[in-house]
């Protein structure tokens, strides 16, 4: 079996992308609101891809590998099916024999009897012979047609023929669905319940994929209190690792919490450093903003390498990337809308990257814009909508809203450049689909 | 807390679908292709759907509940936020304070420190007074607004706020996300990511839901082999039992596997009435074609009911439906290209169904036709599409091919009393995107 190996397709950073500052470059003035560096979506998404490490090869019997990626490529090792079969019900055939079949004169062919599933010797017929066979039965030797039951009567110890069939007519041949050696997958697919069932077909019951990656998640801010618990004046609960969490199975990784660091860089600093040990990445929500009490990007400093802090995008969103010991660390805002977005504009390309999946982000598809959507040409816009009558709306919601998480059916992308899109005109849409449940819901009941 | 229990919609078999047949009436004649009892998939699904027992309500932490359906509607238990929140980073001030501030001419407002983030008593502000706020932070009380970073600048021990504000702005008010009371999500809600995000932001940690249906699974017919033995002349790999349960897992219910039935309808029997004592539905496939070998509808009417037997639907698909003990039983033929159709056709609506599930099957599109799609007036189609430069061709592949499962992108559908659809004509497709996995694909490399 000729498996090769090849690594994921390395991404290069754009030289765009300096080097992190020094700690102490962050948080000079907490009313500066312009990031000190700033980098647009593709080059957080091209750095994270970059410095993605991969997870590490297993062996997984079919059964239990949807959604992960393949290792390997799966070739095929026999012909298949592996003997002429029929793909239909009817009678095995000459197709010479029965060239000049009509209704009207239909040609006589002795009848040998029914070719029965399950094991055969090999059968054959003569000219002027045929087998009843069924869909699926194996074709016997000198047959290369199959004719439909509508086209022929049983009758007695002959069979009349009342149309013709060509050669190869509703045969299978050996090796129509794959050859020996054939590649049926590639390396980086991932695996959906119908591949399980054409590797069973196939008789491939186990399958070299990546492992899960383990993600570290902690969160961060002294107003957090537990989702569980409650919040006083000026508290609010703790969400983000419930929805990291959540939406990192969904994409195919292992979630693993660390709590919540209330306060000051020697905890976070602390709990950052057990995750970095046990995990293969690590996202901190909250703490990624420029407030005097932020303190992400500093302890990624402290701890490793900053390698990006701001994006240009509107609203405007914070988000550091570093790397500490060879493993990625995400700092994401504190708002569950902001958090959301980020996770599927970036971190999914992570998860995505640390797998080999050859996959480049979420679904995108074009939508027509029910209303104006404006931009501003320095920015580019990433703003969450709405479906209704096949139409996008943008969701007018207020920054720390949670309920805009539940409304939101998809993301538009506003490029910089564009002074934004006309109503009726077409947008781009990340399709939030794909982590909808695979059925349609009714919202207005 | 005012949680209503609602049974799931009874959907009531239409008239025509009339109780089964004796199974003397079955496979009196193993050419007849034409079939006894036949029925749309339309009445399939509302049969399967009038039978479907609810599952058991279960509690469950939202950690583990992503694709669970709600049991009771989740009800708000406090207004939300809870206080009024600033929706920017900024300044809380009275509104009217600032009216007729501009650019040339600021307002000038006391500065009064800084809110910070976490628990706060009750602050105020006077007129003429302003506060730091962060995004988040608690709105003091006689503030109604918030002017944003941009428009403000901290000049020592006062504030020059250069652009006006209206009454509201960037507050989120205390009751915006959602009121004490108010219904978030309704009975029937199928949970995904975002949602145990928004419930995790509301204090909701558990949720009632329907339990997972059992399904078991049964094969059946002399040709079968397990997928990792070694199929001889006329044997084939059993495939189902892996491509339904992978199936099962996707849409939400738990397979439970009994093996293969390889001859006689004892051993069905046998197995069959095990499967129904330890699970919700069961699922078998392979006998249910029109064979001297197809005990399905036999064994199901010896020890139960069969309500109905035969689809009238093209390519042509056996099916049958019945019910032992109060469960549901539904036979499928054995070629996996036509159990993968008839699962996503009627088989996911006996899981939402079970379930409660407020879902009619799965997503549907509209797509252009990239080729003449052809079709009798006399029967529905459900015709496996691959789509390509966003067009929809049909998959001419032949029955009993295993490779178009992993080529089928959707299945287009053409109505009873259509004659088909011309190239560039849009049509109904049933999205499979669905249980593709939430990344594309690329299959061209």
């Amino acid at each position: 079996m000729n498996i090769h190996y090849k690594t994921h397709p390395a991404i290069h950073p754009e030289p765009s992308i300096m080097p992190g500052p020094l700690s102490s470059d962050i948080n000079d003035n907490d009313t500066d609101t312009s990031p000190l560096y700033s980098a647009s979506v593709k080059d957080a998404v091209t750095l994270i891809r970059s410095i993605a490490p991969d997870t590490r090869i297993e062996t997984r019997f079919i059964d239990e590998s949807d959604g992960y990626t393949l290792a390997a490529p799966v070739v095929c090792r026999e012909d298949m099916p592996g003997y002429c079969r029929s793909s239909k019900d009817g009678f095995a055939v000459h197709s010479h024999d029965i060239l000049k079949a009509t209704f009207e004169n239909p040609v006589r062919l002795k009848y040998n009897g029914k070719i029965r599933s399950g094991y055969s010797e090999k059968q054959r017929i003569e000219k002027g012979e045929c087998f009843a066979i069924t869909t699926g039965g194996p074709v016997p030797e000198g047959a290369d047609a199959v004719v439909m039951h509508e086209h022929a009567i049983l009758k007695g110890k002959s069979v009349e023929v009342t149309c013709p069939a060509v050669h190869g007519e509703n045969v299978i041949s050996k090796d129509e669905d794959a050859k020996a050696g054939e590649i049926i997958y590639p390396e980086g697919w991932v695996i959906r319940p119908q591949d399980i069932g054409v590797l069973a077909g196939f008789g491939i019951c186990t399958v070299q994929v990546r492992a899960m990656p383990v993600i570290g998640i902690l969160s961060t801010g002294p107003e957090l209190v537990p989702a569980d618990g409650r919040p006083l004046r000026g508290e609010i609960r703790e969400t983000n690792s419930y929805l990291i969490s959540a939406l990192c199975r969904k994409f195919g990784a292992v979630p693993k919490r660390y709590g919540i660091a209330w306060d000051g860089s020697d905890q976070l600093s602390h709990l950052l450093m057990i995750a970095v040990a046990e995990c293969d990445a690590v996202i901190i929500s909250g703490g990624s903003a420029h407030d005097e009490r932020d303190r992400t990007a500093e302890v990624i400093s402290g701890q490793g390498k900053l390698l990006l802090s701001g994006l240009s995008i509107s609203p405007r969103k914070t988000m550091v990337i570093g790397e500490i010991q060879g493993k990625p660390i995400i700092g994401l805002p504190g708002h569950p809308a902001s958090v959301y977005l980020l996770l599927l504009l970036v971190v999914t390309s992570l998860i995505q990257a640390m797998k080999g999946a050859d996959a480049q982000g979420l679904i995108k598809e074009q939508v027509i814009a029910g209303v104006d959507i404006k931009g501003h040409p320095d920015r580019e816009y990433h703003i969450p909508v709405r479906i209704s009558d096949d139409k996008a709306y943008p969701l007018g919601r207020k920054a720390g809203m949670i309920s805009i998480l539940s409304q939101c059916d998809g993301i538009i992308h506003i490029p910089q450049g564009s002074t934004g899109i006309k109503k009726g005109e077409m947008a781009e849409m990340l399709d939030l689909t794909c982590i909808r449940s695979p059925v349609i819901q009714f919202r207005n009941q």
